[in-house]
């Protein structure tokens, strides 16, 4: 259970050294998992705004063994880790013309309004199992 | 009425010109807008959690005269340039060692919770007057 | 001459305030530049490593009129406005369903790897015009 | 061996949830790196542009306990974990109010302008011990 989607590295992730800014990895694994949502037919964005429910990251890590640099064709692959009562957990890869320059994880809990972690919703639980 | 705050350059906001990204600009005028507020006596993030009033940006401006760089040590100065009816407008200048290097203007329009512009709230009015 | 691209808004891009906070629009009035280069014909990536031109923003203007949020589909489109002998200008807009919510334009100049203004490349003013 | 530092969040920094996104507090821990470098009589930005020495990360992760939001003085301490021939790594804490809501850490490597490792330099390690 996973997915991948592709873009071109944006001018503004560079940072001095020539290379993409190694916080941006972060951001880009926010974007691989809303789409993975979509993929299994949750909406994120309906989750906050109909349900008030949140999933923030509680622990996030990041292995970077190639730079990617501006207008590199970034392919960001997503895949299901492990899936608790209320916490989530995903696994990522980012790659350059096939080879993986960078790998990561990241950790969530569903939560409610109230930042109180809730169990994970039926809905998102039959979607990812 | 103006304010001005220093702070060093983040090595995040280079870009691979070895720079400061023309975006960041406007976020160092919002830090500064920041202090400006708490300056004159008004508390903006109050302003939103506790009065449920906002003030997003209608209009926004840069001129890049000179760049700067990781390290150093910015200067920005933000002016209250015009206060209208719900309209409020400021000026800025980034210095870097006495030297102008960067201009620029926001203006923002005061609204409620639903995004409606409002009048600009009396205590605000008069700590701008 | 125009080009316009289609993209999801990040979860990064949007503030407290629930939309898309005001400097990101130029981060992507950059990523659509960078695209109607590549349409026409010019790699702008190239144009740095290669030919060490740089193309830096002198100036930079948004309006405001209406926000996105974040898993909004952006459509960003990027007209050329000028080009004189060193200096280049764009203008962008911004929809959301058909509708412009942001406008802007920003003006370039063309320099050497000193910053040193120089005059147009033959091959980009061509591509141009 | 330890440094903190002291700054207010920026509106910038958040995110639609209300509080600070997850991927700035790896350019907290940059800022502060820069602060501690420099205390210890390094000067990371010379090391750059005189030595041609960089140091980018190889490994980066973060656990997030609390959030921090708009406004709040975030109070990063940055404390040197280990130092090898060319590796070096560090730990963080952010503190809101004397309560630690995020820890993490940053592995590093020296490399030299083609971004091949080196050992660590002479006066790096001398300044670290």
């Amino acid at each position: 259970m996973e997915h991948t989607i592709e873009f071109r590295v944006r001018y503004e992730e560079t940072d001095q050294m020539g290379v993409v800014y190694y916080a941006n990895y972060l951001t880009w694994f926010e974007v691989a998992r809303t789409e993975f949502f979509r993929d299994q037919g949750v909406d994120y964005r309906k989750l906050e705004e109909k349900d008030n429910i949140y999933l923030p990251a509680i622990n996030a890590s990041c292995k970077y063994m190639a730079p990617l640099r501006y207008d590199d064709i970034a392919v960001v692959t997503v895949k299901l880790a492990n899936v608790g009562a209320s916490r989530i957990s995903f696994e990522y890869t980012v790659k350059k013309e096939e080879k993986v320059t960078t790998t990561g994880m990241t950790e969530h809990v569903f939560v409610n309004a109230k930042g109180v972690p809730i169990k994970i919703p039926a809905k998102v639980k039959k979607a990812f199992s």
